[in-house]
């Protein structure tokens, strides 16, 4: 069994921002020489989400919108958790809706997909550097 | 270490249907001769999910009517991923809520379950053909 | 490749509550004496959750209030699943929004985690005894 790890950095310069990270996850997948396995994508960070979905702006505004809605930034009082001195008491629940992690099968050497399946980096409390783990097990 | 492949296809004839895939992932598990490991079931497409809880037909209904509520189908302008010219908008906000895919350990080559726990395909955008990925890793 | 398996038991005298479980976690990998791989960790019930987010008193009634507005327990007579005699619909809605699963990479025989990564479960029809699966495959 072979294993392999890599970091992948970001840092948004707004508070919430969606960045398809498949080319990257390509990327350390190859790096990997692994062509039968899992590879594991999640979050280091815990208002942050790793998910897959389609790469389509539109949809990205609509998860945008439906999340603020779901669970508003404002008025940041109404979270218990911003009373530490944070203002991302909403992040941590955004985060939830959408999901820490995926796990993608690995078949001949690449990410065994469907036709429309990309992956996404999903960020609610940006602006600082946070990252995304890479873990590819199999041989 | 083994892997092993297969895919389950689906077309439901109504737009949202949850449909019990449990025996079909056992079955995929004793091809495999896997008895060790981990088994992954994901949606390949965008607007399904696979998730794992109880098969009673009355929870279902309260699924289907709490995402209704969550991420209305209608009106189908309430979303920008539908000016592309679709109408699923909706579907792949539900299919954050139930999930794209669940992980599943293998021990002594069966599906390592609590009672009641059972595999699911969720489709909120049916009426055409669809596919669930199984992917076994292990010995 | 090795593989490793065990449970743990939890019993909260509350409906719901949240119980940080990364010490378990951690000693059940010391067990193992797996050192690169991956860790499954689920719950057997299909109203409960295994999440990962932060050890912060006031998210968690941030968490609880929120699924409460999500999906309130009372009156219990809104879900067609409490017709079966039972009062926890809402229990398997609100698990579907905090999931049932996290897996983790393990790397150098630590779980490889962020800064403020913690492992928790997540009950939401409690006082009676409930199991996690930790799965765990690698070298």
């Amino acid at each position: 069994m072979k294993s392999f790890r890599k970091e992948l950095w970001f840092e948004t310069p707004t508070r919430r921002a969606f960045i398809n990270i498949t080319g990257q996850v390509e990327e350390a997948l190859r790096e990997s020489r692994i062509s039968e396995g899992l590879i594991l994508v999640n979050a280091m960070h815990i208002t942050a989400s790793v998910f897959i979905n389609d790469d389509e702006n539109g949809l990205h505004q609509d998860y945008e919108a439906w999340l603020e809605q779901l669970a508003p930034h404002e008025p940041v009082g109404r979270y218990r958790h911003n009373r530490t001195g944070e203002d991302n008491g909403d992040a941590h629940l955004k985060r939830q809706v959408m999901g820490r992690e995926v796990l993608v099968a690995v078949t001949n050497g690449k990410l065994d997909f469907g036709p429309w399946e990309q992956i996404f980096y999903g960020e609610f409390d940006g602006r600082r550097r946070k990252r995304v783990l890479v873990k590819i097990i199999g041989e």
